[in-house]
């Protein structure tokens, strides 16, 4: 028998933080026994952090980079679905994705626990700083926000950078959302101040802590861990419940498996007592669609 | 000579954080002594808090209380621009607006610091919950979000509630405020668990701290303390710089008057590092109009 939640029921989220070494089939290998070990200890909706077939390539801007992109569906995919499918759980996959000759996404796809894809969602917001040349590889999303009803509950994806963004993090839950999942790639540079490191983690953690308190969501952010090249990727994933308290949060230095329980009926209970979906002005939002002042 | 800044320099800002009584005048003078202490201590934007001038009445649904507000200008604006005026201070002032019978809205002044009134803004989000009953008293805002440019910077204000709205500091800043300013009034219900209340402050404080960092803009917060009637207020006024650090902090249960530093640079050097104005995705944010769903 399958799993199955009913209203106010418990769903138990996995959180695959990795290592990723240069060879992409390890790291699938090490995805997949992630899943299969977050599955067996009761996780329904796994999410893994971005990109994580591969290591954080983004650090350099090289053509021959693009042989890693993938179709969905392609081999990764096929993979997915099969673990699915076999353990009943939901999956959250960030991928390369070739689209067509030179139309590539960093795009999260969402499997459900029947082994079928239910969606997926292209990355709307692109970074380009030093170390992150994320514009070079990624075309812009062109699937808007989005959520996707899935077996454990209503799952919306954003990916990295859309962290940044309360616009993406409303809408999609303005879609329904229960969850918000983040797979994220984010690191230290070297020779920063260690005190410019604990301000860039607090903004972080913060500002996603926020997306959950105004949208009366959970927030689940899988980031990577270790060493590659350059960047030093700071682990800490968490999840913060719909008050924006976090309530599991991982090492900044290992691997980890984390399975989390979370109350659905927190996200009612919250929204009842800190009813801000009510209040909101949309009277008066259209400057939104600005770029910057008048 | 009048203080006056160049781009690159500090503006100092003056947080008065204070315990009110039922005399309207006593409040009103306490305010004044605070402003005086705040610049002659070298504050040049000097905020108050939430409906100062009064109690926060809106403990209790009351025809009779209608009788506190007053015009705009009015008595109260004129004791405040004669100080503005005398200190070569900006005052963000929050009143009780009586704008036509039965039409009464929670208003922010914002008086230049040649003592002229240079905007105001009428609270956008009202809410209405228990002991917080402001929608009887208040009519939204008509008036939209706004920046004003004053002698010591571009200051934008909004009031309480707005605060839970990543929206309203957005179209704030967009407006190009340096500031967004928060006049409030926020405390604890009697009998509440100690463990929520530590949540409904640290999701308060973080969920403001996201604005600054999403933003890229001083986020002051100036909070009411003391107990009335119901409601002990938590006080807790804060400063937090364009990344979202805390840089100034009062305390939960004494009266306060606050004078910090802000240097104007930061918001160009934070918006540089991290360009999240840069990549909105303006063509996707058409949904952020709607109530819910489709």
């Amino acid at each position: 028998m399958p799993k199955k939640n009913r209203a106010g029921d418990v769903t138990t989220v996995g959180l695959v933080q990795m290592s990723c070494v240069p060879e992409p089939e390890k790291n699938l290998k090490k995805a997949i026994a992630g899943i299969k070990e977050a599955a067996e200890r009761g996780a329904q909706i796994v999410c893994l952090q971005e990109l994580f077939r591969s290591q954080y390539f983004c650090q350099t801007e090289d053509i021959q980079l693009f042989k890693l992109a993938e179709t969905i569906p392609g081999p990764s995919t096929e993979a997915l679905c099969k673990v699915a499918r076999k353990h009943k759980v939901v999956i959250v996959a960030s991928l390369f994705e070739k689209r067509a000759a030179g139309v590539y996404h960093n795009t999260a796809v969402m499997i459900d626990a029947s082994g079928e894809i239910t969606g997926k969602y292209r990355k709307m917001h692109i970074p380009d700083d030093p170390l992150y040349y994320e514009k070079f590889y990624f075309t812009p999303g062109d699937l808007g926000f989005q959520t996707h009803d899935t077996r454990y509950g209503k799952i919306g994806t954003l990916v990295c950078w859309d962290q940044w963004f309360p616009e993406a993090a409303r809408l999609t839950a303005l879609g329904g959302a229960q969850f918000l999942f983040y797979p994220t790639a984010i690191g230290w540079l070297p020779d920063e101040e260690q005190s410019m490191n604990e301000a860039q983690h607090s903004a972080w953690e913060t500002i996603q802590r926020g997306h959950a308190i105004a949208n009366g969501v959970y927030v689940v952010v899988v980031n990577r861990v270790g060493k590659e090249g350059k960047l030093t990727f700071w682990g800490q994933s968490f999840v913060a419940d719909p008050f924006g308290r976090i309530i599991a949060k991982a090492s900044a230095d290992s691997e980890e498996v984390m399975v989390v329980e979370c109350d659905l009926s927190k996200i009612e209970e919250t929204r009842q007592n800190w009813p801000f979906l009510r209040d909101r002005r949309i009277d008066a939002y259209e400057g939104l669609r600005f770029r910057f002042g008048k």
